[in-house]
């Protein structure tokens, strides 16, 4: 933009120019050519280093930098007069180089991994289309894309009718079912507030998401009153114990509103007893919330659908497409069974410039009123299109192949000296622990406990330092740190399972 | 995905292969050609159709279709297989037709528009990147370059120092900014709550943004305790006005918490007198939020950041790139003057699976617990490469060439018989009525009004559905509806404002 070139131009301009201010107004000041060939050389890049990379084992991972030295790298500075297009591809590539590779066949270290191609297009045409969802005539193929897989979500959840939005990740989501279930306590709160009101408590296990807690003190609730139900062995919400503990607080005089029942924990992938928590919450008339957003997708699996059993009587679910169906972050829906306009009416603000009601169509198509959110992303789009392009068994198949790669992990786990499976995994986490030679003869008293709770971290640091793969680390109940395994992408064959396996007795055995 | 030679191949596969739950685990079962292919061919469409069309004003904004029909257009429903790579183009292009053309030289309508190149190659790399920001070890550039965008923005809002995030949308900025205030008010609540506190009240203006309610609802505060402080004839606040509600509020014996001022109201453009606000937040001891989600912007012109003299004294600032600075939906930053880790203590949870203190690097890079999500897209990194190509006068420019078009608007608007200027812009919102010619000599009566309401709505179906151009109307204050028209894109020149009067003129002047 700053070239002496277009200076000169510019300055050209000005000769016969409509002037206010000092400003030339005449044509468009920026030059679109040079934008243009920007975006067509920063596609070339992506293709090369990332697109057609995606599936290269032969790859890194990641170039790990310590941060002083990456910032150094990435020449992070912002200038007075811009940078040229040369500099600019280069910052580009530069940001390639040293970004984590999440679609590389052996990142395993979250709840996100590998790329769809299809999402991936859609992006590309949400980002040039640059929407916000929150009015039919701004947004009318993101509206009705959103419903269209709104209703099909609802379907999958068993649920006769029902409502939603995309939100801005599942954290968020059970923000907007806390928030549902108060409102549909007392609508008064949303006026009044909470300071007149009995404290509120809601039900949760101990082992659910942190968002829990950080929803419970955004939202005025308190993260003391967050009522941590035990699990069992596997992680799963103990019924009886939600019995007795929703009692209890009765006794103490607060005011249970909530339980949210977790389908699919962060740590061990456990599915808590959906059915059973939901007869606790018939019984006090409590507002049951799922919180599937990482589970959630295996009610597209005919074969895994029954881990949420239950599922169907719940007032809301959270289930992020982003996770294992690889939509893209973010791309996260809250689902409501209310059909009475509830999620509008707890969140409306009536905004009279945005949602006139003398418009010329049917403004129930304007949903921006659900929201708590102006602006809105239209993260149901890439889903969409996902769905088009593989069709339901097309995602089925994605889930049964990862969740059956995850079963043979867990197999070949079993049967490797050195290695302890802590958990049979339910679905797409594996969680074990790699014990190095060293290790395997001491006796395990305090002093080993604390020696060996090093090795993951160890370990860890080598592979990202050598960028052979990513896997999270952690501890967590009465272990100390091991290694959770995920798997997701479709571009993940056995021979990665092998080599993780493989890799990690390279990288720890001298421990 | 499922045509027939891929089913063949798969059972070719079948018959030597490592079989789990009778799903093949040998190689990817994807086919990357297909799906980069289809890449290869939505990027060709999308450049067509949008990137090299962005500033063609022969284009049509919008090709309206009522919901009904548009459904079926689109082909929404999801099948149990996906449709053929032709199909699937037939999709896109429909969903590029359909939809607003936002970055069109004629959308006048919302408080984004236009097109910056930049961004959207930053954009499709983010999204073929698919990160998420909250850990140093997954997202090193995009923490590093959040890191340096935010010192730069600090150092625009004139603090020595600071600390911020970037969120989902404004909304989400003001709800921090309320968390942040009751929290330094009383930290207590984050674990107890607020059910036994004394009420807490905050205060905006009667100008502000609907977020704010919105903000008060969701985090339990209640939408009663957001007191509306009287604005001037220009949409300001009124010091007064806000130094007697303090009071007012004290002596009724609720607690008074915050103050949010607006700079660039929504509808008006206004911006409040923030330096004498700052001065009842002192004396009063509240904290000082602004809202500057669409002025804070004018920050970067140094003829126009006068408009938000006395943001150096705010707590917290709101402000959106991707609103006057085309960084594309969504780019918003809640910048913070404390540097003593509040927004960390205020949003923390800890989670030990994610944020493990015994990691190999510095965890202060692990910046995921100032936020209230989890999974956070990398919105900072498009604003950072657009400074990069357009230096902060590539900027300036872009801010300083919107108000003179605006301006030029107005000075128009003055001059033409049937155009009434409400009043005079301050920002990029022009507000206006257009008079047809049959109204101009009727007496003003209650009648009157009536049928001149309908003026805007019926001109604004007639020029959606032409697709000529897009603004938008509401009523406020004492006027029944009138045209707001905001200018943001460098696209846009002399001509298109003279098209927009122009314009009105032919579709209104029967009416």
């Amino acid at each position: 933009m700053y070239n002496d070139e277009n200076i000169q131009k510019m300055e050209t301009l000005k000769g016969n120019a409509v002037l206010v201010d000092g400003v030339v107004l005449n044509g468009p000041i920026i030059n679109s050519n040079c934008g243009e060939k920007f975006i067509e050389d920063v596609y070339q890049i992506l293709m090369t280093e990332l697109v057609y990379k995606a599936s290269d084992t032969n790859q890194k991972v990641c170039e790990w930098q310590d941060p002083e030295p990456l910032k150094e790298l990435l020449d992070l500075n912002l200038k007075d007069f811009g940078e040229p297009h040369q500099k600019l591809l280069q910052l580009c590539k530069n940001a390639i180089k040293y970004s984590v590779k999440t679609s590389h066949p052996r990142f395993f270290n979250q709840l996100y991994a590998g790329m769809d191609h299809y999402s991936l297009a859609a992006r590309f045409i949400t980002e040039a289309l640059n929407p916000s969802v929150y009015t039919y005539e701004v947004s009318p193929v993101f509206i009705l894309t959103e419903e269209a897989i709104l209703k099909k979500m609802i379907e999958f959840l068993g649920w006769e009718e029902g409502d939603g939005i995309f939100s801005p990740g599942g954290s968020i989501s059970n923000m907007y079912a806390l928030n549902l279930a108060r409102y549909k306590y007392c609508p008064d709160i949303k006026e009044k507030g909470l300071s007149n009101t009995p404290r509120l408590v809601m039900f949760t296990s101990e082992e659910c998401h942190y968002s829990m807690k950080k929803a419970a003190a955004f939202l005025g609730i308190g993260t003391e009153n967050v009522y941590l139900v035990k699990t069992d062995d596997r992680g799963k919400m103990i019924p009886e114990e939600l019995e007795s503990q929703v009692q209890q607080a009765k006794k103490e005089g607060s005011v249970p509103f909530l339980v949210s029942g977790t389908a699919g924990t962060t740590v061990l992938g456990a599915f808590d007893p959906l059915d059973e928590i939901a007869d606790v919450c018939e019984k006090h008339k409590l507002w049951f919330h799922v919180d599937a957003s990482w589970g959630g997708s295996a009610l597209m699996s005919r074969k895994y659908r029954k881990l949420l059993h239950g599922i169907h009587r719940a007032d809301s679910v959270a289930w992020n497409p982003h996770k294992m169906l690889m939509a893209g972050i973010q791309c996260c829906a809250l689902l409501v069974k209310d059909n009475s306009g509830l999620l509008t009416r707890c969140h409306s603000a009536e905004a009279s410039y945005l949602f006139q009601q003398d418009k010329f169509y049917d403004v129930r198509f304007d949903t921006g009123d659900k929201s708590i959110q102006c602006s809105r992303r239209a993260d149901a789009f890439k889903f969409w299109m996902m769905w088009k392009a593989l069709g339901t068994t097309g995602l089925e198949e994605r889930i049964n192949r990862a969740l059956a790669l995850s079963r043979y992990l867990a197999n070949e786990i079993k049967k490797r000296d050195g290695f302890e499976l802590l958990w049979e995994p339910e679905y797409a986490n594996t969680c074990f622990w790699y014990i190095p030679p060293a290790f395997r003869n001491m006796e395990k008293g305090v002093e080993y406990w604390i020696k060996f709770s090093k090795v993951a971290p160890t370990i860890k640091e080598r592979m990202m330092k050598k960028g052979s793969m990513m896997i999270g680390y952690q501890p967590h109940r009465d272990k100390v740190n091991f290694f959770r395994h995920i798997v997701i992408s479709p571009q993940v064959s056995r021979k990665d399972m092998d080599f993780v396996l493989d890799e990690i007795e390279r990288l720890g055995r001298d421990l």
